[in-house]
Formats: structure tokens, sequence, C-alpha cells
């Protein structure tokens, strides 16, 4: 197998060099590991193909642990210590948030299929993306709304999420660029309507987070540590714009 | 095997009831499968301890993908239909920069090893810690300086960073709570010091990104997309505080 190295006193195995069956696999790891044992190395990175799956279990066996994934490949590393550092471990998916108010002061909410109470348009942000189209993609498949980013107007991490990694729900102020709803994913989406601001915040059937975050955000400015950052909502930690001072 | 089902159409396999040998492993995962199919199920998911490392390549070949892993543990994901959604991929890893000013409006600043140039104290966000608790943590490791936590005042997204994820950048306003510089990590750090805010715009040996960071930063409020968003730093997407209006 061939390998390069990178700036951890670490190796990274070449995956193109890998040999695709256990048997060859096996040998060829265990030589690589004893060379790297001798040479003190902090680190061997291995990223395996989803077609060489079957590679996995060899290199678990000799004490490799997961990494990081994507759907077509795993990367798992074996550390020459304990203590060795192996940079980078992704831990959060992200979410935004879209709060969309018109010039009557009504705010865009939306009612998800199977869910009790209105929310800020929003969703997850994919691979790759970056926030400002993601919230106004959301926002339009949701809502059929086009609109135009703003601002960053509030940061919630929540941990732990799901898989033992953690969320964070970025929401940002948008201005609308039209007013007709027509929800483009009607699947994921039961109602969408424009929603009287006061309406909103003092309908009970609307959740108390999400009502304290519109009534936070609606006059808006900084990130600052928010009162949402209580024992009420332990596993969140909330930061939120600021009224402005104008 | 034994599972549960998840609040999309799909099943969840209890990791205890998981054959423990490929032998037995491949006849119940094929199993599953074609009563999956029956039912129209959209998705399966298999979570792995690092144990059963060998089972791997059994559900790759039998049609699953990598979702996410922690080190100890692999979750993969079959779906009945190609479009299936397979909710929450966790896509980007979290640091965070402690913009530090004293009351003479000196900025703290670090060098790190092997590194030109001086830039904000921070770091990466361990699993499942807060981001406050994170930059007050990485500011004190980096030079022994006590801080509390006043805002969020940057937000830097910038893709791809590593193994095709993202990273996410937060920059915190902190206020200093102590004056002496004690560098914890020197194996990391080569240097700490206050620098004159005027004197550390004006070097060219700091980058101009961090430069402009903490021009940007001086005098900050609100987050607004940034002029960094730009044909200068194509990877990034930056939102930044702007300057308070007192």
């Amino acid at each position: 197998m061939q390998y390069r190295q990178d700036a951890f006193n670490g190796l990274i195995i070449d995956a193109a060099s890998l040999p695709t069956d256990r048997e060859a696999f096996a040998p060829a790891l265990a030589e690589l590991l004893t060379s790297a044992r001798r040479e003190g190395r902090n680190l061997i990175w291995l990223t395996l193909p989803l077609a060489l799956g079957d590679l996995v279990g060899i290199a678990t066996a000799a004490g490799f642990v997961f990494h990081n994934c994507l759907e077509q490949e795993l990367t798992l590393v074996w550390r020459g210590t304990p203590t060795a550092f192996a940079p980078f471990v992704p831990t959060h998916s992200l979410g935004v948030g879209g709060l969309v108010l018109n010039d009557r002061g009504e705010l865009l909410a939306i009612r998800e299929r199977g869910s009790q109470g209105y929310k800020l348009p929003g969703g997850h942000v994919e691979l790759g993306e970056d926030l400002a189209p993601a919230v106004v993609r959301e926002v339009w498949e949701e809502t059929g709304i086009r609109s135009a980013f703003r601002s960053v107007v509030g940061l919630v991490t929540t941990h732990p999420y799901r898989f033992g990694k953690s969320n964070l729900y970025v929401v940002c102020r948008l201005d609308p660029l039209s007013a007709e709803i027509a929800i483009q994913d009607p699947e994921e989406i039961e109602d969408a309507r424009w929603l009287a601001l006061p309406e909103y915040l003092a309908d009970p059937g609307n959740s108390a987070f999400n009502r304290e975050l519109v009534r936070s955000l609606a006059q808006a400015e900084g990130l600052q540590t928010s009162a949402l950052n209580s024992e009420r909502y332990p596993k969140a930690e909330v930061f939120l714009a600021q009224p402005s001072k104008d």
C-alpha cells in the first residue's frame, strides 16, 4: 500500500493502492502498522470507499476507530499513542430558520404535517451549501415566498441531538420579495400563512420556545446570550439578536 | 434481529439483538430486507459498535450506505427508494475564536508553532461542548487569560474543509478577567501577547483575512453579510458584527 505524510506526524493511506480483498489487505495493514510503530507515528488515516466495506472489519480488528464518513466513504484512524490528536471531527448538523416579516408586521409561519402549532420556515443545510442560500431555498420550498437574506439574528446549539451528535440552528432575518403563499413541498408542510405578530405570540398552540424566539427577534440587531439559556431548555445554548437601539 | 419503527416509515435495528458473526448476520439481514421491501419501508437504520466492524461489509454489500459515526460506532442506512429522506447528516466541525480587547485597546493574540503571524486565540469545540465555555477554555489554554463570554460577533462557514465536510467558525467577544499571559499549551502555541490594535492591523505579517476580521469586529454589535464574502475568499461565507451605533 502507498501512503503520504500528513501535518500531524501521521500517514494517509492512498485509497487507489488498497488491496480489494480481505486476504491481501490484512497482511498489508499489519506490515504498515509495524513500520508506523517503529517510526513513532501518531496517526494512520484510512479512507475506504463503500465498495470496499468488507475491509472495515480488518481495520477495526487492527485497532482503527471510526472518524468520519460520507455516504460513499468511511474514514478510520489509528492512533500510535492513546492521546494522539486526530483533528477535525464533524459534530454538528446545521439547520436554518427564516424570520420573515412583511411591512404589515405579519410573520411568515408554517405548520408541519402531523405537528401542532406554527413555526418559522426552515430546514437542514445541505452538505456544501452556504447558509444564506439555504434559508432562502427552504423558505421558498415551504411557503413559495421569494426572499432576500438580510442578517443572522440567532444561534441555537442543541446537544445531544441525534446519534450522539449536535445541531446548530441559525436564525436569519429575511426581507420578503413576494406575498402570495404557494407551498412547494405539501408532503412535509400542511399549512403556511402570514400571521399578525401579536396573534402568533399570544397563541398557546405555538410552542413557548418558538414564541419566545420570535418575540426576542422581531426588533433584532446583535447576538447576545439569551434568557432562553435556562433550566426550561437544558439542552439548548441560545444567542439571540437584541432589539435595535434606533 | 429485533427492531423498532422510526418517525420516517423506517426501522431501527436493535444493536443488542445483532448476531456477532458474519455467517449469522448475512441471512438475518437478508430476511429483514425482504420484509422491509414487502412493507414498503423507506429506511433501515443499522448502528454497529466498533467490536462488530466485521459486519460492515455484509451491510454495504446488501445496499447500506454510511450515514454518520462516532469513534466507537458507525451508523449505516438502507433506502427503500432512491429518494427516501434519511434525516440529519453531521456536516460541520465547529471552531471558536475569542476576540479579547483590554481597556487599553490591546488585542489578545497568539502565534501557533510553525505559523507566521498572530491570530485570535481559539480552537475546536469538543463534541457535546457549548460554545461559550469552549471559547473561554481555548483562550485560557492558549494564553492563560481568564475571560467572560460577552456575545457572538462573527460567523464564518468554510467548505469544503476536510474529508468533504465543512467548518463553522464562531467569533466571540470576551471580556478579560486577568492580564498576565501564561501559555498552558506550549506545544501548540509559540507566543501569546497583548498587541496594540493599530499595530496588529498594520502588520502585513498577520494574514489579510485575520486583520480584516479584527478590524471589522473591534466595535462590534450585530451580524451582517460581510465584505469578506468575495472572490478573495471563495470558500468562505462570512457574517460579521457591525460597528455599534453608540
